[in-house]
């Protein structure tokens, strides 16, 4: 059974027990989260080592990093390295998107070594092997996906993005509206090159039932992709990627009725006045799904700041309700990032992550931020490190631009406000 | 005359124009905006080399970084190294707020080659040369910060911070109150000190119509300092920082009247959700007057990121209607910021400045974006390169991360979603 399906039947299972646990919530309301569709717990049967995390309303905002190989790197030690970095860093969750090298043997590997849950685009790995299977990616039979599905699910993905909601009723508004950037979802690009070469619908569309049954067997949860994102601010929350949106709202009713966990991606390049509309069109449209949102990033023009355009953005949209942030690391729209990028990807988003909790009231948010406040008025400095989001980075710039003995920082030194406040107003006392 | 009196006679000066040119709007705009009060141009007729920029309603988000030396670090030569980086990265202007060695030398240099408005805090100054001369801080004679304030505007200063609401009436509100971090102003911090210790009246308050007289004669614009802002997120838009407020007000009245151009200092330390409310009940309270804010950071938890954390708050701090944002860079909290901290930070500013201009309307922001979004669509990398916030970072990036002949990147390869769409939809051509 599924984690939905225990749910539906009154059963806490162990799962909801260790979310419930790590959010300071009562398992309660996990169960009645879980059992509207508003929380999902990504936990496939065969994923050994997983801690499993809650992601939804009522819950901490949490962050995915994104690994894997591409053609240029092949190396699988090098995306290990990633996977510890990034949760070390404080990710949830990993997708691996492998499409280079041997792409069973990453997926694997990052499977043995993750207690987070890991999620794939299946159809990045039909998509390359039907290139060497059968010659190209149109080419591709319509069973090479499901096959492909059934392969990673029996390994234990927790979590797939699926791009079902890409249908002909969705390209058609693509056409008829017209677009700057048209499609930039690479999964989105092999299912439109598919579907116009064999002039066939969607497989994810007109087989989702198939997909269903696949979900049901491993509890893989379902991220229903957008395929049509837009690519760039002056496409955000056009047509084509609402259109999108109705279908997958249709799909996320069809998934919850067989008893599948299910969550919703969204956008991407989304200018800020845009966001928190963004997420109350899905909200509403999905029926409160869980929302994954990547990115998004606020502004077209920074490459090698993609992290900070979107922690804009992602802080944004975590505050008006998003639930999942996929991080996007200084790399983007440049390269394949290396592990320097994912953590720099990682803290941006847990920072926007937080930050948005604070203003949706989280649970043990904001009592972060008053315990680092009170060190800092304390001036206690080896607490200031300790509670940082970053404990390492803090500590290097405390030791670099400071002398060892130094009790206040040398941005303000001797004339510190909090030691002159301490002395002159007495209103705390000044410790190191 | 001070650019508002020209403007309430109705005569538009070299400066406006300059303003209205970079902005790509009406002259008459401008003037009415000055007119108003709603923008100021900080241009002291003193500081020969300036560009004047224009802060306010309806133009671009402008941003300031902050430099200068502290008793820990008093070479001048490395601050001019930063006012260069700062400049280069597109900071809009630049405080010097030395603290250190010789505090007139630094100022000097730095007009000297500044072509943007440079702002200070003349308490600053005023503070540490009382310790020489009077022997303390709190011995300081009312009439010295008169005498500092003249010798800077002399010099060319173009706008200075000064703390005139932290009164008695304010000081009661935070007593009264109870904080966390109390007071972490530096400003903020000296002038308490001294009105606690001689029990008398802030005298940038009693004497206000004095710095009023100095302000008119250079034209330098006011910028209302809080120095009673709070220092955490705990302590945000509580009763210090708003009876604060309120009293700014009375003296952006009270500056207008007397033909001095005046904007108005925020916060600091906000949660995202109550961002919003701090823009708009300062442009109430405040009578539209420019609005700078300080970040302001959205957690506390993330020293060494708190460029990051101040991008996030400073970008929907300015989609609200702020003006002006200070930049925050790497080192806050932490230590004075060195020349890598000071491009970062600005950087990161800057994204905050344009994502909010994009929101906001700002003429010529989103087309921007269009641009970029169209090289991308064409992989065109010397053209995404070239229009890049920093080309030097973005060329890095693409450079070290794929190989020369690359038509597409790093991260999607062959597989590169845009490329794919070209052939197969044939919607636009692939270009390199």
């Amino acid at each position: 059974m599924t984690q939905l399906e225990y749910a539906l039947s009154g059963i806490v299972t162990k799962e909801m027990k260790t979310v419930a646990e790590y959010e300071g919530v009562d398992e309660e309301f996990i169960l009645e989260g879980v059992k509207k569709g508003e929380i999902v717990i990504p936990s496939n049967i065969n994923h050994k080592n997983l801690i499993p995390k809650g992601i939804g309303r009522g819950l901490s905002t949490k962050i995915n990093a994104n690994i894997g190989t591409s053609d240029a790197y092949t190396e699988i030690d090098k995306e290990i390295e990633k996977l510890n970095v990034a949760v070390k860093a404080g990710a949830d969750a990993v997708m691996d998107l492998s499409t280079g090298g041997d792409i069973n043997q990453s997926r694997r590997k990052i499977l043995e070594n993750s207690p987070v849950p890991v999620g794939t685009v299946p159809m990045y790995q039909a998509a390359v092997e039907s290139i060497s299977k059968y010659g190209s990616i149109v080419a591709m039979p319509e069973e090479f996906i499901f096959e492909v599905i059934e392969e990673q699910a029996k390994d234990g993905v927790d979590f797939i993005t699926v791009h079902c909601g890409l249908t002909f009723e969705s390209l058609k508004k693509l056409k008829d509206n017209g677009r700057v950037m048209d499609i930039v979802s690479r999964g989105g690009s092999f299912t439109i090159a598919w579907m116009l070469h064999n002039n066939k619908e969607n497989p994810l569309y007109k087989h989702f039932d198939r997909l269903l049954d696949i979900a049901k067997k491993y509890d893989i949860t379902l991220s229903l992709g957008d395929g049509l994102r837009p690519g760039c601010l002056e496409d955000a929350t056009d047509a084509a990627q609402i259109q999108e949106l109705i279908i997958l709202g249709e799909l996320v009713k069809k998934s919850r009725e067989a008893g599948v966990q299910v969550m919703v991606e969204g956008p991407g390049h989304v200018p800020i006045d845009q966001i928190e509309a963004n997420v109350k069109l899905q909200k509403q449209l999905c029926h409160n799904a869980p929302f994954y949102v990547l990115g998004p990033i606020v502004t077209d023009i920074a490459p090698g700041y993609d992290h900070i355009t979107s922690a804009i953005g992602g802080a944004i949209a975590a505050a008006s309700g998003a639930d999942f942030l996929c991080y996007v690391t200084p790399a983007e729209h440049l390269g394949l990032p290396d592990k320097e990028d994912v953590k720099e990807g990682v803290i941006a988003a847990k920072i926007a992550a937080h930050a948005a909790d604070i203003a949706k009231g989280v649970k043990g948010a904001k009592e972060k931020d008053l315990t680092m406040a009170k060190a800092r008025k304390a001036l206690n400095w080896n607490e200031q490190i300790k509670l940082s989001i970053d404990p390492d980075k803090a500590f290097k710039y405390r030791v670099n631009k400071n002398i060892s003995t130094a009790k206040t920082c040398s941005m303000c030194g001797k004339f510190c406000a909090m030691k002159i406040v301490s002395e002159y107003l007495g209103t705390s006392a000044t410790t190191c």
